[in-house]
């Protein structure tokens, strides 16, 4: 058989010339992290409502393309009919300057499309083909539909361990991979969802003063009211160039900074945009985002934290082992040395919750102030300990106590404020914190045991106040699970900057304020090791 | 256990009041199927980056509240600081008027995504479940990644025939339901995937010629080049006020309209925009999606054509008998009377595909003109012959020679021009179509027995040719299964009026025309009646 492949060769036009050009524009709204395009509805070379019923255009220069949505436009003045305008993102990637022609055609489906359909028809997929997916995925050219097709699709018990392997490290190829020269470079991570556990900034500066090789990127608060980077960023300057950032590691063995900009798993970055909306949590997908994200920063031996507790993530021991064994199968294949902690996730960590507070805190326990919250210090000490047993001259065991004695001697804090010096120090005075001074306090309606805080709402409430992007906004907790409340005490305080914050924060409140109060023998009990 | 209800009582601020309100303009963007609000970086009153990470805002007017995604703008001639701006789609779904105040507030998730949670975790849903998620869904509740999700967790086998009732059900319920005050009310439906297969515009007037009651409403092309409500338009109006169509029903027992505005099955209009894109086609949501249009329309009795053949949707006679198997049941649960067809779906149907040339085929069958499409013809009868037999005084077998003796008797015909000109008659010649008047022939390489055609390249490529958009525009055959050619003679003529879209429609064609050609022994058969 023969499929006939030509065309009139007669014909004066068969060659493909591009007849009509537009002139690039940039149009300046912010479409958090979907490429869109606008063309006027009466452009006169693409006839707009053409490419409406298509999902994407590409979007031409030189040899170089995007993929963007497509939205019509009646309004000159937000795109001329004879241009074509790009959002702020999608004028970044193509990296082409205003004026410029451009071209735009029906976009053809990414190349790993046939894979993503194997997949939602429930087949087992290889290596190239998760490597195909997760290449398309970092070069923007899934949609959200197909982001989320994908995620839906490989959650549950749909991906094998195998397959989890294959995902993770083409997670780690599709972008830029850190080497620092060293045979042993220290990392921790926590798998999330407990507020206020800023252990990273204690236990960082405790490994590095012991000799440790850390160089700690941390993210900015997704759906959090803090993250590391956000909470280190009270204290010093987080954002830096690369150069900058390998010439502190080299000298103080350590860093606190925002990862944001490495291109380290570029795909991770890209499927947050339809997680989180979806708060789609499987475990094959958290173990290949956080050791992806590790494996590209060049870490070789990592301690992970998985809490366990009602409101946790992981909220039984029996799910915490089998994740547990799920992430030492992945990182063994990947080649890297994975110590999983299991630890008390039932409450908050610590007092404050939101970047000042929780800064607060910090600074409190390498200071060694007595108000310091003891449950931040012991298990920032676990895990260091955890950390320092990398190195092959430590025993088993002695872990813990090498971390107590460089915290208690100070040497965590010289550590830390080397890196901050380094990093570009901001004002901040512990002890008196410029908190939000909008406040509003959440009373105890009746005496009794506080036997359950529940982190999500917590993180919510202080979220409301508008923790992360403010600062000095968030929750500051007074009692703690077991504490013993009479009825009007001041559970927690909330502080707020903005009048329209602290209101949707109160709102969120008189909802559910998040503590439960009760009899002693009510207090949940957790059996992990202190 | 108490759970702590109340905040601070003594507070000025604990009633919620609302600080801060925005005027709202319209934003003439058009974001196709979804809703998104502009909101300017420098809002006095709003923090943009505060909304910027969460998924949706509600948007808020004297107890009206729309969901709509935030995109931040930095350009005051397209959102001023002072207001709020909302898209086209958006704007006219809230229904208020520009400089009225309005207010937002991170958006709650619709109440029903705790039943996502449930069926992206593998488990049954219940009724109320359903009800739940689809009027979320028909209410705009739902964003693209929720919708997308909620599609994938439910399509292969992942819902039982008892879900698939509950779901056509429930997506009935959502809408308007029309009753026609008759106990038999016929239609016709096919699943899709044939270009040319214009058999609604033979059907309707010859079953209503015969006396059944036929108010056929239709789509238009989504992904295919031509819609039934894209081709009636070429001859007549198609977009009737609701009472207009009634009376036109009244007086001739049937139409073929859009039914684009009648707010029938609203959920799966809102569904259309991710699976579509997608191509997402599971049998579950096939089944709910033609059955829930056809019952809210108020259908008793629905003859379904399914097309078999290599590049149909259905591939095979096991795969045709188990989607027929699903139809019954969930039809029989509807008390609606099923009768599907399973019918030759190896090629496109006719010699037209676009608008223009499948209205020329349907005004030669209907004229008994020696040029007609036979195929066309063939099916059209048999088609019809199965909805006559729904008249209980026809003996089952007779339905096809009635259909024949209304056809070739011009009954049919002067029904159809009745109907046309109560719908309001356009200026039409089927024996000199204006058709696009840039063209280019596709050309057979090599003699031989033409043994596959492409039903969903030939769609594509009279798509890139501008159908459905362009009237004229799309593919007209020469040739069709089984037909012997010779090398150099035209397989097929494509037709545009635009000059980029006879570049991408030869584009197309240069990557695989869609024939192929080969011996008579190469042709594949079908089994099924004719």
């Amino acid at each position: 058989m023969d499929e006939t492949k030509t065309v009139d060769p007669t014909e004066p036009n068969s060659q493909f010339r591009d007849p009509s050009r537009l002139t690039l524009c940039r149009v300046l709204i912010d479409t958090y992290h979907e490429n869109v395009a606008y063309l006027h509805r009466d452009n006169p070379v693409y006839r707009a409502e053409g490419f409406k019923a298509m999902a994407k255009v590409s979007v031409r220069i030189n040899g170089q393309s995007i993929l963007a949505t497509l939205n019509v436009v009646d309004d000159e003045s937000i795109v001329p009919c004879t241009k074509l305008g790009l959002s702020k993102a999608a004028f970044t990637q193509l990296g082409a300057e205003e004026g410029h022609t451009v071209s735009i055609a029906q976009a053809d489906p990414p190349a790993s499309i046939s894979a993503l359909h194997r997949k939602l028809a429930g087949e087992r997929l290889q290596f190239d083909e998760f490597r195909a997916i997760v290449r398309d995925i970092a070069e923007h050219r899934y949609s959200k539909i197909e982001m989320t097709a994908f995620l839906v699709a490989t959650h549950r018990n749909e991906l094998d361990r195998e397959e989890i392997y294959y995902l993770t490290q083409s997670m780690v190829e599709a972008g830029r991979r850190l080497d620092w020269h060293e045979h042993l470079v220290v990392d921790k991570h926590c798998i999330g969802g407990i507020p206020g556990n800023r252990t990273s900034m204690l236990v960082v500066p405790i490994v590095a003063a012991h000799g440790l090789l850390c160089p700690k990127t941390s993210s900015r608060a997704i759906t959090s009211p803090a993250g590391t980077a956000d909470t280190m960023e009270v204290l010093a300057r987080v954002e830096l160039p690369n150069e900058q950032l390998a010439d502190i590691v080299r000298e103080h063995r350590a860093c606190l900074a925002w990862g944001g900009t490495a291109n380290l798993s570029p795909a991770d970055d890209v499927l947050i945009s339809v997680e989180r909306p979806l708060s789609l949590d499987s475990p094959g997908q958290m173990v290949a985002s956080i050791l992806s994200k590790k494996a590209a920063a060049g870490s070789s031996y990592l301690v992970l934290d998985i809490p366990i507790g009602p409101t946790a993530k992981v909220r039984s021991m029996q799910e915490a082992q089998r994740l547990r064994r799920l992430f030492e199968y992945v990182a063994d294949r990947m080649k890297m040395s994975l110590d999983v902690v299991i630890t008390d996730g039932r409450q908050p960590i610590g007092f404050g919750i939101g970047p000042m507070l929780e800064a607060r805190d910090v600074m409190q326990v390498l200071e060694n102030d007595p108000r310091a919250p003891m449950d931040l210090r012991q298990k920032s000490l676990r895990l260091a300990g955890r950390m320092i047993e990398a190195n092959p001259d430590v025993r088993g065991g002695d872990g813990f106590a090498i971390a107590r004695d460089i915290l208690d001697s100070g040497r965590a804090l010289s550590k830390m404020n080397d890196i901050i010096k380094a990093q570009g120090s901001r004002d901040f005075d512990y002890n008196k914190p410029e908190l939000g001074r909008l406040t509003f306090d959440v009373l105890a309606p009746a005496g009794g045991v506080v036997c359950g805080i529940d982190n999500f709402q917590l993180a919510h409430i202080a979220r409301f106040a508008g923790a992360p992007m403010v600062k000095n906004a968030g929750v500051d907790l007074r009692y703690k699970l077991g504490d013993e409340v009479t009825a009007g005490e001041v559970l927690y305080r909330v502080h707020a900057s903005y009048p329209t914050d602290l209101e949707f924060a109160r709102q969120a409140c008189l909802k559910s304020n998040g503590f439960t109060l009760g009899r002693r023998e009510d207090v949940p009990l957790v059996y992990v090791e202190f």
